[in-house]
C-alpha cells in the first residue's frame, strides 16, 4: 500500500524507451502492493492509439532468482485464455530489467476493480477461474516450493514468541499451540499437485460486475496441492472481514464454480477442512508477524491476524464439517 | 503521498452513479496529494467511449468553507482555455459531495507527468501558462486570503521554537530572526493582485514534452499579489532539488516566458527579489514545521527546509540582484 521510490518522468520515460511500447503520456504511483511500489503508466503504444501497463518494482522480500518464474507464469495463463496480464518484454525480450539495485517489471493493464463485499455470483466467478487457472498451469515448465509452508508458519510463530502472540490476543497463543502439531500430523500428501496462486484475495481480483477480469499479484505463487488454493480462496471470500461472519452463500458458490471447471477428488474434499485450517493458520501467523514487525505509523496498513484465528476456529468447529461436504 | 481511506469498489461505484458518467471500471488509490486521498477512476462514460477522472477525498487542512472557491476556480479557468482540469458536478449541480464526514470531488483526468528536472523550454511553458492563468482568473468572482502570509510564516517559526529550528540547522534560526522582520518591513502593498496558485511545484504541472497540459492542485490558490505568484513558481522552478544550484538559463526562461503573454511592471520587477525571498520562506517554514511534527516513518514523506533556505541565502545576496533585472 505505497511507493517506496520516487521515479521521475525523466527516469521513467528512460526505461520505457526500453520496451516497444510508444512514449510516456501519464504515470501513477498506485497504492497497491505491500513489497513493491507500482505506477500505472499510459503510453502513445505501438500504434499511437495508446496502451497502458502496471510498472512494478521490486523492493522487499522477492527473491530475483524468484522473478522470471512469476513473470513467465503470468505470460504462461495469458497465452492460454486466463485473465492473467502478460509481462511485456523488452527489446532484448528479457522479462525484467534493474533501476540501480532494483528490479523493474512491465506488466500488462486490466480493468476491473476489486469489491469488498463478493456476492455469490461473484465467488462463484472466481471459483470457476481459479480451476481453469489450475488446469491451464498444468503444463508450466517453471517449479517453485512455497516459500510459506508449514515449517515457515511454526518459524513466524516463535519470531513472534508465545508473549507477543499473548499480546496480540490471550487466545491466539493457546491456538498456535493446539493447531500446529495437529496441522503437521493431519496434512495431507498424496493430493494432486500442481503452480497454485497462493494468495487469491478479493484484492487481487478485479471484476466488472459478475465477470472476472483480472487475477493479478502471483509473487506467492508456487508449486503446492491444488486442494490447498480452493481453500485459501475459500478463507479469503467466504467471511467477512474480520472473520466473525461465515458467508455461507459464497462458499456453496465458490466450490460450485470451481467445481464446474474442475471437480474435486473425493480426497481433494475429504482433506478440505485441514487445509482451510492450514491456510486460516498460514494468513493468521505472516499477520501476526507482520503485527509485532510493523511500527503502528509505518507505510503499511496492518491487518489484524484475528481475522484469520477466527477463520481457523470456525473450520476447527465440527459443527461446520458439513460446509466442505459434497453438494 | 498517502491514500489516507479505503473506500471499496461498491462504495465507489455508489458515488459514481450520483454523476452522469457511466459506470466504473477501474479505480487505482494513487500516490499524490500530502492532505487528501486521490483515486484515478475509469468509467464507461457518458455515451460508451470511456472517461477518466480524479476523485479527491479532503482528509486535513482543507477548509469545508474554502472547497467551492477551489472547486469553482478550476471550472472559470478551463472555461477560459487554461490546462486546468474542470470539476465534474453531481447531476445535481454539487461541487462536491459528502461520504461521511469527507468532502469527495470528481475532477478532470488531464495527461501527462510531472518533471523532476526541468528543461529552459519547460520552465518558459510554465511561466507563458501561469501569466495565462493570471489574465483567465481576472474575472473569477471568488475571494480567498493568503491562508500562508507573512503572519503565518512568523506563526509557524515560533510553533517550531528557536530550539527546533536550530536543531534542524544551526543557520536555520539565525535566518529566521534575520529575515522574518526584513521581510515585513520591506514587503510591497500596492502591486496588482489576482487570483494565484501560490504553491505551482514541478509536482503541480503535467508536461508532455516541452507542452504543459495540466495545472494541478489549487489548494493554496487564493487572492494575493500577482507578483507573488511569479516568486514562488521561480523559487519552485529554478533551482535543483536541494537549493545548492540555481537554474540561470531556467530561470530567465520562466521569466520570458511569462512575459510573452503578461509583461512585469517596473514596480512588479522591482519587487521580485523581495518577493523571491519570502516566497523561499514561505516553504522553509512550513517544511520546518513538517520536519519538527512528523514522525520520520510516517505516511507522509519530509521535505528538507534547507532545500528553501539555501534559496533564500541565494536570493538575498547581493551578488544575485541582476537575475530579476529586466533582459
Amino acid at each position: 500500500m505505497a511507493v517506496y521510490t520516487q521515479l521521475g518522468a525523466e527516469q521513467l520515460a528512460k526505461l520505457i524507451a526500453h520496451f516497444d511500447v510508444g512514449e510516456l503520456v501519464m504515470a501513477k504511483g498506485i497504492a497497491e502492493g505491500v513489497s513493491n511500489s507500482n505506477w500505472l503508466i499510459e503510453t502513445t503504444g505501438q500504434d499511437g492509439s495508446g496502451a497502458r501497463f502496471i510498472l512494478t518494482m521490486y523492493e522487499f522480500r522477492i527473491e530475483l532468482e524468484d522473478l522470471p518464474y512469476f513473470l513467465s507464469l503470468l505470460d504462461h495463463l495469458a497465452a492460454r485464455g486466463c485473465p492473467v496480464p502478460r509481462t511485456i518484454h523488452d527489446r532484448d525480450g528479457a522479462l525484467y530489467r534493474m533501476i540501480g539495485e532494483k528490479a523493474v517489471a512491465l506488466i500488462e493493464y486490466l480493468p476491473g476493480v476489486s469489491v469488498s463485499e463478493p456476492t455469490a455470483q461473484q465467488a462463484r466467478a472466481v471459483g470457476a477461474e481459479l480451476a481453469r487457472m489450475h488446469l491451464a498451469a498444468a503444463d508450466f515448465a517453471g517449479s517453485r516450493a512455497n516459500s510459506m509452508d508449514l515449517a515457515e508458519w511454526r518459524r513466524l510463530a516463535d519470531a513472534c514468541t508465545a508473549q507477543g502472540l499473548t499480546d496480540i490476543d490471550p487466545a491466539l497463543a493457546d491456538l498456535v499451540e493446539r493447531e500446529l502439531p495437529l496441522l503437521a500430523a493431519a496434512w495431507p500428501q498424496d493430493l494432486p499437485r500442481c503452480v497454485i496462486h497462493a494468495d487469491l484475495f478479493p484484492d487481487n481480483v478485479l471484476m466488472l460486475g459478475g465477470q472476472v477480469t483480472g487475477m493479478i499479484d502471483f509473487y506467492f505463487a508456487c508449486n503446492d496441492l491444488t486442494a490447498y488454493d480452493v481453500a485459501v480462496t475459500h478463507a479469503a471470500w467466504c467471511f467477512d472481514g474480520s472473520g466473525r461472519t461465515f458467508l455461507a452463500e459464497q462458499s456453496r458458490a465458490l466450490l460450485a464454480g470451481y467445481e464446474s471447471v474442475r471437480p474435486l477428488s473425493a480426497a481433494e474434499r475429504a482433506a478440505l477442512p485441514v487445509l482451510a485450517r492450514g491456510a486460516a493458520m498460514r494468513f493468521a501467523m505472516s499477520r501476526a508477524y507482520d503485527w509485532i514487525n510493523t511500527p503502528a505509523d509505518a507505510l503499511v496498513t496492518r491487518k489484524d491476524p484475528m481475522a484469520f484465528a477466527r477463520r481457523l476456529e470456525f473450520y476447527a468447529d465440527p459443527a461446520n464439517a458439513g460446509i466442505f461436504a459434497a453438494a
